[in-house]
């Protein structure tokens, strides 16, 4: 027993850490503590902005609910998501980048057949994707999981509309034996991410943007591969430069030409990376 | 618009703030940016890592309630309460030192006058506290209003008790003109912080005692001085050494001798510090 000095305080704690029998959660938990430290001394945090930052963590876990997730979309615009996926993602050359997963995938959306609408009545302006599944060595994926999610032109997931009981513009499909596949949906509009909760209070306080440029969420699964989670987005939006979740990849971004019939059509091809 | 470089993306992150209006807002949160993408690329967060993260921070918010706080435990344990306290609370020598706060601080307890018991019906052994308020020159304070709180021999504040709908063992008393003060209670034993969150969870999983050594909490103010937090701890407890919340200080640390009646006794003066 001793007085804890200050200035030894941090390898105090770190040192009540030495005893978990997880190497890996040992260096995690060690080197948080040291981490936010670091950043507690830099700043000279006072006590009045530590319990700021107590009440708006407690806020944001209270806000979280089975289809919001705000704490994903704190990471999400502090840019801890983007630098996750980076630190897990990187892949050789040829293959589709990785981008943000975001607070509103659904493990358990509707399936549908090649060529199906999976707007399911989701307002819009129709849209029809087409594309292949690769493998780096071009070979086509036949069967690969395709989950597709969007939100529709009012700027809301399905699951952010309240009193709507079924999945819109949200669904499961499956590549044909050559690796193709095609699905109708509506046409990706920017939106906002949500503004009514803590994180829409940090937007605003800090004067950023909560528009998302247009985008199509895809995340591609086959066996013998690493699992692509991923957006495509349309080139000309404004909102490319300033997205707030900070996942605007250049290889990501393709044209959605308007047709003569005024719908509008995505050619985009994947890439899957072999597992190692 | 460009690509957003995974090397420079903590930059980019941090530019994003460039425009809040709050200077200090801004310092605090590119900070924050900063701190805590190096925290993910030193330990190279895996993306399940991320996710248990993600979860974890869900379920503290979600364990709060008006009269818990889990954002407060976490960072207790984690050490920042003390760094904080310690940063904001360097004090000229001879006065009394702070230490942390603790999640079971409410504001609007019971007044008590001069010798009252403040217990209440907390199941206990008998204590009398005894005790003055001065200043630095050691003029006594009069009127400085200190608020007490405790929790009972079965380990739990009143705020934790299922269905106690009064104060027990948590009030507000005022010192006399000379500065002193006197109050009966029941004597402060050890207890574990409660283990059944995900603090709790976190404490089981890296092997660290919940036991906190037993403490009286005192927060003492007055025009005119800075506010006391600090807690009165007894000497010879056998978990002073590894206080899971970092509040032990050998300052604080006194005597709480027992009486022949079987009761004990504690006699301890504060001194605060003037406002600058």
């Amino acid at each position: 027993m001793a007085d804890i000095d200050l200035s030894a305080l941090t390898e105090e704690v770190v040192s009540r850490f030495d005893s978990t029998p997880d190497a890996r959660l040992r260096r995690v938990m060690q080197a948080l503590v040291r981490h936010l430290h670091a950043f507690a001394r830099d700043v000279e945090l006072t006590e009045a902005e530590w319990f700021k930052a107590i009440e708006f963590l407690t806020a944001t876990g209270q806000t979280c609910t089975p289809t919001r997730q705000e704490f994903i979309l704190l990471s999400d615009v502090l840019g801890l998501s983007m630098l996750t996926v980076g630190l897990n993602g990187s892949k050789p050359a040829g293959c589709t980048e990785p981008t943000v997963f975001g607070p509103f995938y659904v493990a358990d959306a509707p399936a549908y057949g090649d060529g199906e609408d999976v707007a399911n009545g989701a307002p819009g302006t129709p849209c029809t994707v087409r594309g292949t599944v690769r493998s780096r060595d071009g070979a086509p994926i036949a069967n690969a999981r395709i989950e597709v999610w969007q939100a529709d032109d009012e700027g809301q997931y399905d699951v952010q509309k309240q009193g709507l009981e079924h999945a819109q513009a949200r669904g499961v499909l499956h590549s044909r034996h050559d690796g193709g596949f095609h699905f109708r949906t509506i046409v990706a509009e920017p939106y906002p991410i949500p503004t009514d909760g803590p994180v829409g209070t940090l937007l605003g306080h800090t004067r950023r943007s909560p528009w998302r440029p247009a985008h199509l969420h895809f995340r591609i699964s086959a066996p013998g591969y690493q699992t692509l989670v991923t957006h495509v987005f349309r080139a000309g939006d404004e909102h490319l430069g300033t997205d707030p979740v900070f996942g605007v990849r250049e290889s990501l971004i393709a044209e959605w030409p308007r047709q003569a019939d005024g719908s509008h059509r995505l050619d985009f091809d994947f890439v899957l990376n072999p597992d190692a």
